[in-house]
C-alpha cells in the first residue's frame, strides 16, 4: 500500500498530449502516455496488467459550458484538461488499482489500490492463458482421461466469469478472482474443423482457475441428472454433431439477391470532432459518437434541428442470470459490459455482410493488457435503411394518396461474448424518434445432461445437451437534456371516468399525469397504459401549452427471478424495475456498479436511487431496463435466430406538427422498384400501374 | 315478410358457375350470377341495395378432406359446390336480408330477412349520398349560415357510423340505421385545393342522416368547451391551415435515393389455384391467398416444408372506442371491418410508392351496391425485404464469423377508413416465423374546441382542434393446424424456485406449463413471463420429446376502458382479453359478430367462449388481441407517423434445429454493398475491408 501512496504524492511530469476535444476518445499517443505514466510509478521490474485505459470524461458542470460555447457560433470554448482513467493490476496479484491521469498536465492525479472484493474485468490475453491453464493441468488431464474420448479428440475450454454466491469457505471462496472453465469436445469425427460447434458436446468436468496464479485451484464435476448429485467422469458417449458453419449445411438454393443501392451515396455526413471522435449529421439530427472499452458506442450531445435532446446515451450494462440452481451453475450471472466490455469485444464488421447499402465504418483505438494501443477496425457501421411506410393518407373523395417512406439511420455494433452475440444499434428516423435495438443471437451456453432426462429449468436442445433457462436484462442509460439540462420524469395513466351526468354511458376515460419527485425505481403497467415521459416543464408547446417531452416506449419483461437475498439480485441492481430515475452524478455511469466482476452488490443504480434525491426539475438520469426471459427452444440451436428487442424515445408535444411532414413523397422515379410479374420466372403477370412513376402516388385511387 | 318466404321456397334454376376451387374468391360471373339470382326473387321493379357478395366458404369438415386430397398427390379431390353469401337491403328500407346461393346448382339455398336491430355495413355509394344529403339539407344550411363563413368557403361532410348507446327515445334511437355526419371546412384561403386537410377546421354542427330515407333527421350541436353544454353555432374564427400534401411543405432536399434492386428477380412464386385465388410459394412456405369485402387478405392452408401450420389466418375485426363521453361523441366506436370492410376499402397500391424492390401485385374482384362486379386493382403487394441480420456467431478463437441475413416475405394491404389508414401485412421469414404487422397512420378524427381550453380526454393538436383519446383494439383470428387439425392451447409461466437444499442460493427458477381445457378469455402476464403456445400434443419433438408447438408473441395493451355495462364494451366482444380460445364453428369468423353496425353485443367471441366448450386437443381457434391506447400527440397531426404493432407466431420445439441454419451466408459478392467513405461527398474516408467480398465474413476478426 505504501508504494502507491508515495507514488501519487509525487508530481510526475511528462510530455503534453495533443489538444483534443474533451469528449474525444483517447488517441494512440494518449494511451501510450497513460501507460508510460503509470509504469513510471513503479520500480522498473514491476509487471503490470492493464485492464482498461479510457477517457476520463469531464465533469458535466465543466463540459456543459464547453458544449454550450461550441453550439453558440463565435464563442470560444473553455479549456478542459484531457484526462484518462486507468485500471490495472500488479500482474499475477490481486492488487487492483485505478488511476486518473491528467494528460494535459502530464501527471498522475490519483492512483488508488482497490479492494478487498473488488475485481476487474477479464481481458483477451488472460482468457487465452486461462484456457491453456485449464487444459494443461495434470488433474484435469486425469479427469478427461476417465471420459475415454476417441483417439484425436480435441477438448475446448470456455472460461466463465466466476460469479458470486457469498460462500467464503476455502476453495469455494469468491474473494479471489477466478475463472470457472467449462469443457467441450470438438466433433471427434471431424477434429480438424477448428470452427466445429463444440457447444454440442459439453463435458462434465469444470476446472476452476485462479486469475492471479493462472493455476487450477479446483476441479468441479457437473451434475448431469435431474438432481444435484455429481459423479466421477464416466466414458463419454459421442453423439452426432450440430454445426452452424455453412459448409456443414445443405444450403437453400432458391434465394435471389437483394441489393440496396444508393446511386448518389448515403444521406449522412461523418466528420471528426477530435482525432478519434466523430460527428454524425443526418436529416436534422446531429450528435457525437465516442467509443470505449466498456460501453462500446456512446452518443453525446444529441440534437434535432438545433434543439438539445440527450446529453449522453449508452448501454450501461446487462445481466444474464441462469436458472440452474446447482453448483457451480448457481454462480452463472454474467455482466457482459462490466465483466468483459462491449467495446473490446466488438466485431470487425465486414462490407456487405453485417449491413447493406452505402456504409461508413468507424474504427477505434482501445488498449491491451500491456497498456499498448489496440487498433479495433470497423467496430461501428453507419448506414441508412428503408423501414417501410412512414405515413400515408388517401383522400377517398379525390383518390389522391400522400405517402412518405420511413428512412432510418443505423449505427450498429456487434459484440461476441464467448458463445453469444449481441447486435446493438442506435436507430434514428425522420419523425424525431431515437430507438435502441438489441438483437440477441449466437450460441446457447450449454451443459451435459444424461439421456432421457428433462428438467424444468432448461431445455434439451441436442442429445445429451441442456440449455438452462436464463434472463437477459439490459440497462440503457439516458442522460436527457430535452430543450435544456433541467428535466423531470412524469408518467401518464389512462383511467375510466366514473359514471355521472357527464359520462352517462360509461365510455369516457381520462389521462392523468404524475410527476416523479424523488429518485427511485418504477414499473410499467399496461392495465393503466402507464407511459413515462421526460419533460422540460419550463418550455411549453406553442400550440397546446403542454410541456415539451419525449416519451419512453420500452417493452415489458419479467424482472429478475432470483430472490431478493440472492447475489444475482444484489448484483443486478437494475434488474428489478423497468425504469430507474436518479439525480445526475458524474461517476454514476454503470447501473451494475463500476466493478461487476464477482461483485457483491450495493454499488449500482438501486443504491443511488435509494438516496431519495430530489429529481423534479433537476439534472436527471433515466435508466431504462428491458430484456427477455430466454426459455431455450430447440430452434435456438446450433445458432439462435435473432430475438429483437427495441426501446423507443418519441417526441410528445415537442414539435408543433409531425416532424416528418416535410419528407419528400415516395415516388417510383426516386425508388426505382420493378414489377416481379414482368420477370419471366413469374408464373402470373398481373398488375395495374400508373403509366408514370413520378405521379403514381397522386393517381392512386381508393 | 311473406314475399321472402315464398321466394325461398321456390327452386330457381340458373346457369352453372365455372368449376372453381372451393376457396377461390368469387369470379366476375359468379358475382353477376349471384345478384341475378337474388334479383329474380323479387318483383321486376324492386330496387335492391347490395352490401356484399362474397364466397360462402365450405364447412371445415368438407374442406379439410378436399385439402388433404389436394396435398396427397394422385388423390382426386371431392366435389364441393361453390356457394356465395349475399347481404342486401330492399333499397330505402331497413329490410336487411342474407342469402346463401349454391352457384354449382344455380339456386338460392336460403334467403332470410334479418332484424330487428341488425344493420349492415355502409357502402361507398351510400357514403357519398349521405354526404350530399347532409350538406343539401335546408336546416343544415341555416345552421352553417350562422357560422358566417368567408365567401367561397367549402364545407365538407364526413359521415360516421352511428354507433349504439341503448337510448331508444325517438330522435335519439339507434333502432334505425343512421349516419352521424361531422362537418369541416376546407381552408377558406385556398378553397380550390380539393386535397386540403379539412380535419384542421372542424365545425360544431353535426347532422344525423337516415340510411333509409337519406334525409337529415336531426341536427346535433357539438360541445366545444370543457363541459357538455352546447350552443347555437357562433361566427367561425378562421385559423391557419395544417396541410399534409407535399406542395404545402418546405420539403427536405438532403435525402438521397435508396433503391432495392433484385437483379435476378424475386425469390417467391405466385400461381393461381382458382380464377381469383393465388398460391404463394417462398423459402419452404406455401399458402393460399384469398380476398374478400370484409377481411381483405385471408391466408389459407399455410404450410412450411410440407407440414401444416394454419388452416386460416385473417384480421377478424377491430374496435376504435373514443374517450369523449359527451353526446354525440359517446357513440363513436367504429368497427372498421364489420362496419365498412377491409377489402372494399383497400388502396390501389402503386409501384415504388407503397413497397420497394421486386413487387407482385394482386388484384381482386368485389361487388358494388348494385350487385355488379367491382374491379379492385393492386389491393395486395407481395415483395421481399431485408430485415437486418438473421443470426451470427463469431468463433473468437479463429475469428471466423458465420452470418446470415434476415430475408422476409411481405404481403401488404393498405386500407383507408375515411380519415384514417391502416397498413396491414403478413410477414414470413426463414426461421419458420409468421408475423402480422399493423401500422396505424392517416389523420386523427378531430372536433372543435374553444381556444384556451384543455380537456383530460383529448389533446389540442391545432388551434381550435381537439383529437379525443381513443383505443385501437385489433383481433387476429388464428385457426391453427400445427402438424394436424387437433391442437391444444397451453401457457408457460416462469416461477422462482423456493429455497431448499436443491436451491440453496435462491437463484433457481422453473417453467410450468398449463393447458387450457375450456373455451374462454385469457391474459398476458409479464410478471410470470406467461407465454401462450398452440401445441399438437400427439406429435413429439424427435430430440427432446416435447410436443411440437408455435408460440404467440403479442404486445400487451390496455383492455377496453369503457365500463362493462357500456355498449362499447358489450359490442367489442374481443376487447377485454389478450387471448380468446374457442372451439371451431363454421360460422364464427368475426370476433365482434357478423353484423357490427349499431350492434348491441352478444354475437361475438366473448359469447362463443362462454359456451365453455372443451378445447383440449380439439379443433381450436385462437383469437389474438392487440392494440394501442392512442393519446394523441401534436406530432400525430396533420398526418400521423406510423405506430407499429406486431404479433409473431414462432416455432417452439417444432423443428429439430434452427430452421434458418441452411440460409446461405451473407457475403458481399451476393449483397453488393458499397463504402460510403469512398464517395466524394463524404468528408471522412476510413474503413478496413477484406480485399474480397466473398470471403469477408470468414476473415472477420474479434
Amino acid at each position: 500500500m505504501s508504494v502507491e501512496q508515495i507514488a501519487t504524492s509525487l508530481p510526475i511530469m511528462g510530455g503534453k498530449a495533443p489538444t483534443q476535444h474533451p469528449l474525444g476518445p483517447l488517441t494512440v499517443s494518449e494511451i501510450t502516455e497513460s501507460s508510460r505514466l503509470i509504469k513510471s510509478l513503479w520500480p522498473e521490474d514491476t509487471a503490470l496488467q492493464f485492464k482498461g485505459i479510457t477517457l476520463q470524461e469531464p465533469r458535466k458542470a465543466e463540459l456543459s459550458l464547453y458544449l454550450k460555447a461550441e453550439h453558440s457560433s463565435g464563442q470560444s470554448t473553455p479549456t478542459i484538461d484531457r484526462r484518462s482513467f486507468v485500471v490495472y493490476y500488479l500482474r499475477n496479484t490481486d492488487k487492483l488499482h485505478e488511476a486518473v491521469i491528467n494528460l494535459s498536465a502530464g501527471k498522475v492525479e490519483s492512483n488508488l489500490r482497490l479492494g478487498p472484493n473488488v475485481h476487474s474485468n477479464a481481458d483477451g490475453d488472460e482468457i487465452v492463458k486461462v484456457e491453456q491453464a485449464a487444459l494443461q493441468d495434470e488433474g484435469v488431464k486425469t479427469a478427461i482421461a476417465k471420459l475415454q474420448l476417441p483417439e484425436g479428440a480435441v477438448v475446448i475450454s470456455d472460461p466463465w466469469i466466476y460469479g458470486s454466491d457469498g460462500v467464503n469457505e476455502g476453495l469455494f471462496s469468491d474473494e479471489k478472482r477466478m475463472f470457472q472453465c467449462f469443457l467441450y469436445l470438438r466433433d471427434p469425427n471431424n477434429p480438424s474443423e477448428v470452427d466445429s460447434n463444440h457447444y454440442a458436446m459439453p463435458l462434465s468436468i469444470s476446472p476452476v482457475v485462479s486469475a492471479d496464479t493462472l493455476k487450477v485451484t479446483r476441479i468441479d464435476y457437473l451434475p448431469t441428472g435431474a438432481d444435484n448429485t455429481i459423479s466421477e467422469p464416466k466414458p463419454y458417449k459421442v453423439q452426432p454433431p450440430n454445426e452452424y458453419i455453412p459448409e456443414a449445411q445443405n444450403l437453400r438454393n432458391d434465394l435471389k439477391p437483394l441489393n440496396v443501392i444508393q446511386p448518389e451515396g448515403a444521406s449522412f455526413k461523418v466528420s471528426n470532432f477530435s482525432e478519434q471522435g466523430r460527428t454524425v449529421e443526418w436529416q436534422k439530427w446531429a450528435f457525437k459518437v465516442g467509443f470505449n472499452q466498456r460501453e462500446g458506442m456512446v452518443l453525446y450531445d444529441v440534437h434535432y434541428a438545433g434543439r438539445p435532446l440527450f446529453y449522453r446515451l449508452s448501454l450501461s450494462d446487462m445481466s444474464i442470470p441462469y436458472a440452474d440452481p446447482r453448483h457451480p451453475y448457481h454462480k452463472k450471472a454474467a455482466f457482459d459490459l462490466g465483466d468483459a466490455g462491449a467495446g473490446i469485444m466488438a466485431n470487425n464488421l465486414q462490407l456487405g455482410c453485417d449491413c447493406l447499402g452505402s456504409i461508413h465504418y468507424l474504427s477505434a483505438v482501445l488498449s491491451d493488457d500491456k497498456g499498448d494501443p489496440l487498433h479495433m477496425p470497423n467496430v461501428v457501421c453507419i448506414h441508412e435503411q428503408d423501414n417501410g411506410i412512414a405515413w400515408k393518407h388517401t383522400n377517398y373523395r379525390t383518390g389522391r394518396a400522400a405517402i412518405a417512406r420511413n428512412r432510418e439511420l443505423v449505427l450498429q455494433s456487434i459484440i461476441t461474448v464467448s458463445n453469444y452475440e449481441y447486435i446493438l444499434a442506435f436507430i434514428f428516423n425522420q419523425a424525431g424518434e431515437v430507438m435502441y435495438e438489441v438483437r440477441a443471437t449466437g450460441i446457447l451456453s450449454t451443459q451435459p445432461i444424461d439421456e432421457g432426462i428433462s428438467v424444468p429449468f432448461g431445455t434439451v436442445i441436442h442429445p445429451g445437451v441442456l440449455a438452462a433457462h436464463h434472463q437477459h436484462i439490459f440497462s440503457l442509460r439516458v442522460d436527457p437534456m430535452i430543450d435544456g439540462p433541467i428535466n423531470r420524469v412524469v408518467y401518464d395513466e389512462a383511467h375510466p371516468m366514473p359514471r355521472s351526468d357527464f359520462n352517462p354511458h360509461g365510455v369516457g376515460y381520462t389521462v392523468i399525469e404524475t410527476p416523479i419527485t424523488t429518485s427511485g425505481g418504477f414499473d410499467l403497467d399496461f392495465d393503466t397504459n402507464r407511459t413515462f415521459k421526460i419533460q422540460n416543464s419550463s418550455i411549453k408547446n406553442p400550440v397546446n401549452g403542454k410541456p415539451v417531452a419525449y416519451k419512453i416506449h420500452a417493452p415489458p419483461f419479467q424482472k429478475i427471478l432470483a430472490d431478493k437475498d440472492s447475489f444475482h439480485h444484489k448484483r443486478a441492481e437494475f434488474g428489478d424495475h423497468n425504469i430507474y430515475v436518479t439525480s445526475h452524478r458524474d461517476d454514476e455511469l454503470y447501473s451494475g456498479g463500476k466493478y461487476t466482476n464477482q461483485s457483491r452488490g450495493g454499488t449500482g443504480v438501486r443504491s443511488w436511487a435509494a438516496r431519495n434525491d430530489k429529481v423534479l426539475d433537476d439534472d436527471v438520469v433515466v435508466w431504462v431496463q428491458f430484456g427477455i426471459n430466454h426459455i431455450p427452444r430447440i430452434e435456438d440451436f446450433p445458432v439462435m435466430p435473432v430475438e429483437i428487442i427495441k426501446v423507443s424515445l418519441k417526441p410528445v408535444n415537442f414539435f408543433d406538427k409531425n416532424p416528418a411532414s416535410d419528407v419528400p413523397p415516395s415516388v417510383q422515379s426516386f425508388n426505382k422498384s420493378t414489377l416481379a410479374s414482368v420477370e419471366h420466372h413469374q408464373e402470373v403477370g398481373e398488375a395495374v400501374v400508373g403509366e408514370n412513376g413520378k405521379v403514381c402516388c397522386i393517381e392512386s385511387k381508393l
